[in-house]
């Protein structure tokens, strides 16, 4: 594996390395073919995902498309910029992220493009792009005015095909972002991933669950050293023990953090870092959040020893 | 966006503008990498549209796939053909959009490939093809009949896999239609969809509900002009005031056709052009269809004034 | 259709004519793009596939991505098997299938690339690959253990993206298997789908029901010939009348094995080939394995007369 392409993978939990190359490869001129990856609320049961692939491909036939998904329950902002923030940083540095959960389409909330040190971000301004911020910070966002840039006539209800398509397919083309409409400051922002740290306490909140069950929590990002895990707390890293951590959730207590399903026995309830560098709950071969009853916001809470 | 791009989006609703460049380009001899379009009722949980993929790929290696969907209700040709109707116009032109349902497979119904102005379409001759027929006409049609253009075998139940995508890929590889076998007319075609216009009402009905429960309508297409609507009605372009329109579905009378779905308070019932330019019935943060308890069929009129 | 291409498809049912074309493709140095086929039981309601698509594209910008499926039941490595197996012999030689299926992530399973004649195949040990190469003979399987084609860190849970894509993309940018890691053996096999001659009758087992509610079972593969079938039987192929045979299922007798749905009435059963040339039991628009109340395992017989 050559330096180049090492930056395209995060060199710890979801932190990328070095990106100054990263940086360098987008400003570069003759870039080489740019994905679009596509993240919405529209399902699959409709033609809307291929109709906005259809006008990226119009206009960017060399573009490379990758869903991410577009089962996010409707309206969902808040578990759309959750995926977006595990999955952005496995993408090639260049990359154009078309995000599209948008439940104020057609009302004042502006359309934006972003760029980052290492990649683009497409979509409304309600929040989506909060998390991915927070770790690859911004260089430059705009608001999507500019016609060319546009279909003829832009609809009222269907922003990701008249507007955000066209967008994303000038970014993955090596188009500049500045094309696309003026300067914006104050993004939207969702408040932060819940994350406090007192005493011997980490306490934070069940995000949703995954398609087996598995109960993602906003503690994170948190990196095996040996036995021990290193939590990227908002005071500095925070070291402890896995093994006699306890964590309380769902009238559970469940002690250790575990490096992987297999280490529990079949119905046994577990908690262990999931791909995504947060605590997660699991139920082997079962769905914890189902028999822990477990929502978005529900409390979860670490009690370490360092 | 240059001139030759303009040619690949509708320039007022769905309807497409001038289409001499499209054709022109579909003739072209050295023609771009081709898109193919997928949309079937097979579902997601099997291999069936990968297997299709493969056979494409295999043939014709460079072609661009994009799925429309495949989660149309199992054998409901009519929905699978407002689907195609709605999404074709964006694509590029020479695009190929193969769509596989397919009740009568193994029987005596059609296998076809037909050529439009703007675009390629494969499929069995069931009425697939009925509503993007009538908006692009119809150049030439033939029946799949050649060997060459088929897998060996041709099983009797997966037509998708030995007929369809191996007639599909060759035309995405710049094959001509007239390889794959004899010209055919009298082509199957469902019934128009309902619009009737009469005194100062137009009656449609509702079509099928999208992800989000908004009822879509067979009253369509509908343009914007300043707050005025414009219908493309069979007997001439309706001009009426939006504002002042109101419209009778599922025992609820709503008054006025709004832009978006932001012009309703949560919870309330509204009237909206949809984007695919039909009449749309929609609930915010919520299911029109389950609320009012709308299927496929049920009537509703607009009352209108000039 | 030139030669080359006839080695890409199955010459009768699923089994692949003369391979030696093909693993001259796999052994030719400048080997065209490769496909990259994925397999799993994610789901598509999280971003987990979108990211191993954006892991294999980082490394392998050029290949080629088909999805199968992402609805494998979770867990269900028998029936990915089946899936990979009916799949595989449609796409062109060289093509890399990507399977994970893995509830043993972050335990002793190996992870494992294979090289056979037609194809290269990665995932966990555990199966997954049982079926396929009872068609299609090892050439050679290696243990992915090499640090260049791992992410780092690699994580207990998500080998998916951490070291089967990685392998992935470096066999579709034509890389050497024997890169990835030692050489293994002892495969971890599935029992082999159940079929038993003996007397007039042959058994097998109810697989799976499909989309359309077909029941698939593990009696094949059969091929046509004439009104005659031919079962790939174990002790040699056995040849018997379509027509005077009887298929016992779910406590129903049928005459016949028919060639396709359409030879039905509606909400009739009927025994028939399916598509991957394995019998199937279907009900002509309904579901035949919810009314017969089918499921995995349950015994399916054909009484037959030569």
């Amino acid at each position: 594996m050559d330096e180049g392409r090492q930056t395209t993978e995060p060199s710890t939990g979801l932190q990328p390395g070095s990106t100054s190359q990263a940086a360098a490869s987008i400003l570069r001129p003759s870039s080489p073919v740019r994905i679009v990856s596509l993240l919405t609320d529209f399902g699959q049961a409709d033609a809307y995902v291929g109709i906005m692939k259809a006008v990226i491909l119009a206009r960017a036939p060399r573009a490379r498309l990758v869903d991410l998904t577009h089962e996010v329950p409707p309206h969902d902002i808040a578990r759309a910029a959750f995926l977006l923030y595990t999955a952005a940083p496995y993408f090639p540095p260049g990359s154009v992220h078309l995000a599209v959960v948008d439940p104020g389409v057609g009302s004042r909330r502006r359309p934006i493009a972003i760029a980052t040190e290492r990649a683009f971000y497409v979509g409304p301004d309600n929040g989506l792009f909060t998390y991915v911020l927070a770790r690859d910070p911004l260089r430059a966002a705009v608001e999507l005015r500019e016609p060319r840039f546009r279909l003829t006539p832009v609809s009222d209800t269907f922003h990701g095909r008249d507007i955000f398509a066209p967008a994303a397919a000038h970014l993955a083309s090596g188009g500049e972002l500045g094309d696309l409409g003026p300067p914006v400051s104050d993004l939207v922002r969702l408040p932060p991933l819940r994350l406090e740290v007192s005493g011997a306490a980490i306490q934070g909140a069940v995000l949703h669950a995954d398609r087996f069950g598995n109960a993602i929590t906003s503690i994170g990002p948190l990196a095996w050293e040996g036995e021990h895990l290193v939590l990227a707390a908002p005071g500095g890293p925070l070291r402890f023990s896995a093994a006699s951590a306890v964590v309380e959730v769902g009238g559970e207590r469940l002690r250790g953090i575990q490096h992987t399903y297999a280490n529990a026995a079949p119905g046994a309830l577990i908690a262990l870092v999931g791909s995504h560098a947060h605590l997660e709950i699991a139920l082997r071969e079962g769905s914890a959040a189902r028999y822990l009853n477990l929502g978005p916001g529900d409390p979860i809470t670490i009690v370490y020893a360092p």
